[in-house]
């Protein structure tokens, strides 16, 4: 039998501090819906203390989880998070706080201006508070990857002496060599007494494209727990992909003494649920999620080298949930069908709203023959955006072509419900219809990303438009509008970014 | 000093061959002028003997690039090939061929039909006949991850001493761990006699997410020289990632023993060139040259640990070109200004081409305050998709919006020349515009993907509208469309898919 090897998602975390991609708390349970569904063993559901948006987000998801999962609460170590994260985990059935400090000299003397003794003094009672309030206590040291090799053994050893039992030796700048993070692991579970009672935990980026070779070097010197992202989301290049470690533990599971206990057959749905919520998107040569992972070149340009399949292919498309069909739904289907396929991707609505969404199914059913999956989940995100914009789309005309100068004709309903219309034109129909919008709200943002995918295959699909805009001081919003007419999708998205602005700067 | 390590860019071959990616020749050669001035070691320009085209390109590249880079063309280990991968090479100043053949028992048995005594005759072979034609011959151990450690030794030494200069070990099928593959290579160079004499090569593959861990690994134990591709394009999950490997040498350099001669510079600038051109994305969170790969959050959801930038950020962004200010030309512009910067962008055009260009950038220039270089590339690579399609798009003329029903009129000119004019009307604007086309160019195609992305930022940028579409028989075919305009860059990038695939047929 090889090792269990605990599979921490941090999507909800730091996937979450992508630029852009946060979420609202809806949107995280719908994730932790699917994170359950995997059967991963942890959860790091937030960062309590940073938001109210953040606490109840852990909140929420520590109710949803039961015995199912862990659900861990993000802290610095600082008594007041630790308090914070303790109150969000109150319901929990299995809360971990996961509390941490600087190790590395750029750490300790420039960000935090204190020296080694006074971090491993708040270590040990960070660890000791949160003690007083959960068994499960894991301790990141931060900036792990670049602390010297002894001073990480003594604030591990001092922290596993005060009772936390996971211990996380994250490489945060992502610059490491697997072999050189390797060695560090080793390092400390040779040399820190009763490590063998404690988990040692891994938490890699991607900035050299490495993270998944460096969380593997990881768990080969000793680790017994991976903090991954789906699609590898995270900060800068992101984090180590859940998707990726999963299948090459499972490829190569002898040699690394290790498996894992996560459902693969969940990934490819996982990846497309949390590319769509957040809209950062997946390149087509992603590994296991990507559309080219297992699709060879053909038709077009057939090469005489590459013609038998299962030569150069180990892991089968079917293992990670690829290729599978996914039409649902019709405009024939019930009202039932609706809630039971909404239940199984993971909604829960009462029946207002389910009567409101089947009504909006319905509309969307006439249009289109077949209702897929991703069609509904659009649907419920576009449908949740609505219900709290300060700014509503109520009507959009646009006529556009070449040659011709494309006009749009937008009417907004504003925070006072009253009616407002305006004309513009542009470069191009999206861009009159921006500035018609810009003409009732009138911010000066810039706009730094404008994205159109298709949710679902064919020609009448369902269009979702990601937009990202810049505020003048910096601050970056995302929008997203799901239409079967993009230009639609468009104005819904800019609109949805515009408002989340505005709630921001309400605040 | 450490080792030079060489780069060998496989973009304009392994790179192609990622589904729906073919370029054509000019295409190419834009690609072939960017990895000149990144200063690539190898440009491994095509695999002749499969179409024309490749050939035709692989002669172009040779002449283009001079003395400035090693330019190499694949061929199997087939007298054919050979012959006609040294007839494509005649111009160059300095050729390299690379054969090669199966080495693991799944290729050689189950594959190639054959026992393991005639496959090191024919790699041989292959090498001797490549060696009268050129001195600079490659040879590659295909799927040699799986291969015995000692029949690889064998064959290695066979074409060592038949004068291979150079020895690639690709892991064909990117699923070895990174140690296993360094041991492999260590195995290799331990065992074969006179391998100092010769160059050792690594080819990675990122089933796995592992591509560049994997080619360290190899480096780390003995090669000298890496295969890679920008974007880390290829088939399925990809290639090693050029922009990845050379800056994680840089990092590492010293432990590594390495250096490599590559402009980092240009990273940024090859990323969206390429991703242009063949249409596939690159996620934001691709480690170096994606869009948030220097990127923190900030504004929305400001992470108190997160604070102190260099702390977290190692490499400088303006190290591989990023975050650089691309505004380049105006209406006031004048001819000699457009001439001028599209050279420096890797475009040669003669004076009629450049005067058509002119008064499309006028155009342009006119609708946009500020065109940047991409908004030349787009405008570039239109013009030459326009040249020449079958059937070409006159007019398009749109109406839709919300509550309206999305109708499209579109006028066609036809191989014949004559006009046609239909209407339609569908769930969306580009449903409607594509479903017009379809009245006329009555074929039975599936839309397996519509992805839009505004080139350059701000409201008023050009959009390119990449899709894909499958035919009966399976072929894929990828168009691409740019307009400021995005339904008729939609209209566009359908009709030039479609182009393609009748243009295909027609062979």
């Amino acid at each position: 039998m090889t090792r269990k090897i605990d599979i921490f998602d941090t999507t909800l975390r730091d996937g979450e501090q992508s630029p852009g991609a946060s979420m609202n708390t809806d949107e995280k349970l719908v994730i932790a819906r699917e994170l359950l569904r995997m059967n991963v063993d942890v959860i790091e559901a937030g960062f309590p203390v940073s938001s109210p948006g953040d606490f109840e987000s852990v909140r929420r998801i520590s109710e949803l989880a039961g015995y199912d999962a862990t659900v861990c609460a993000l802290t610095r170590a600082v008594d007041k998070d630790i308090v914070c994260a303790a109150d969000a985990l109150e319901f929990a059935k299995r809360p971990r706080i996961h509390t941490g400090i600087g190790v590395s000299k750029s750490h300790i003397y420039d960000k935090l201006r204190i020296d080694e003794d006074t971090a491993v003094e708040r270590a040990v009672h960070a660890v000791e508070l949160a003690k007083s309030y959960v068994d499960d206590v894991q301790f990141y040291a931060e900036d792990a990857g670049r602390s010297d090799y002894d001073f990480l053994v003594r604030i591990i050893q001092a922290v596993v002496d005060a009772g936390a039992t996971v211990v996380n030796i994250p490489d945060t700048t992502g610059y490491s060599l697997p072999d050189e993070f390797g060695r560090r692991i080793k390092y400390l579970c040779d040399n820190v007494k009763g490590i063998e009672d404690v988990t040692v935990a891994v938490h890699c980026h991607n900035d050299l494209g490495m993270a998944t070779a460096l969380a593997l070097a990881g768990v080969r010197c000793g680790a017994r727990q991976i903090e991954c992202t789906i699609n590898g989301l995270g900060e800068r290049a992101g984090n180590t992909s859940m998707e990726e470690v999963v299948m090459a533990i499972r490829m190569h599971g002898e040699e690394l003494d290790a498996h894992t206990d996560v459902n693969a057959k969940e990934f490819v749905k996982a990846s497309r649920l949390v590319s769509s919520i957040t809209g950062m998107m997946v390149q087509a040569n992603k590994a296991i999620v990507g559309a080219n992972a297992f699709a060879h070149s053909s038709g077009i340009h057939q090469d005489g080298v590459l013609k038998k399949r299962d030569t150069y292919e180990i892991i089968d498309p079917a293992d990670v949930g690829a290729g599978q069909s996914q039409i649902v739904l019709t405009a024939r289907s019930g009202h039932a069908a609706l809630k039971h396929r909404l239940e199984d991707l993971g909604y829960e609505f009462d029946d207002a709203k389910l009567d409101e969404l089947y009504e909006a199914f319905l509309n969307l059913a006439d249009k289109k023959k077949e209702v897929y999956d991703e069609d509904l989940e659009s649907l419920v995100n576009e449908r949740d955006r609505e219900a709290d914009a300060l700014y509503k789309l109520d009507r959009l005309q646009i006529s556009c072509g070449f040659p011709l100068k494309p006009t749009a004709t937008v009417t907004l309903v504003d925070p006072e419900g009253e009616h407002v219309t305006v004309c513009e034109w542009g470069t191009g129909p999206v861009d009159a219809a921006f500035k018609a919008i810009d003409k009732v709200i009138r911010r000066n943002v810039d706009l730094t990303e404008y994205s159109v995918t298709s949710v679902t295959r064919g020609i009448d699909a369902l269009g979702e438009v990601t937009v990202r805009i810049k505020d003048e001081e910096g601050g970056m919003y995302i929008g997203r509008g799901a239409d079967g007419d993009i230009i639609v999708s468009s104005g819904k998205a800019y609109l949805n970014a515009l408002n989340r602005m505005l709630e921001d700067n309400k605040r």
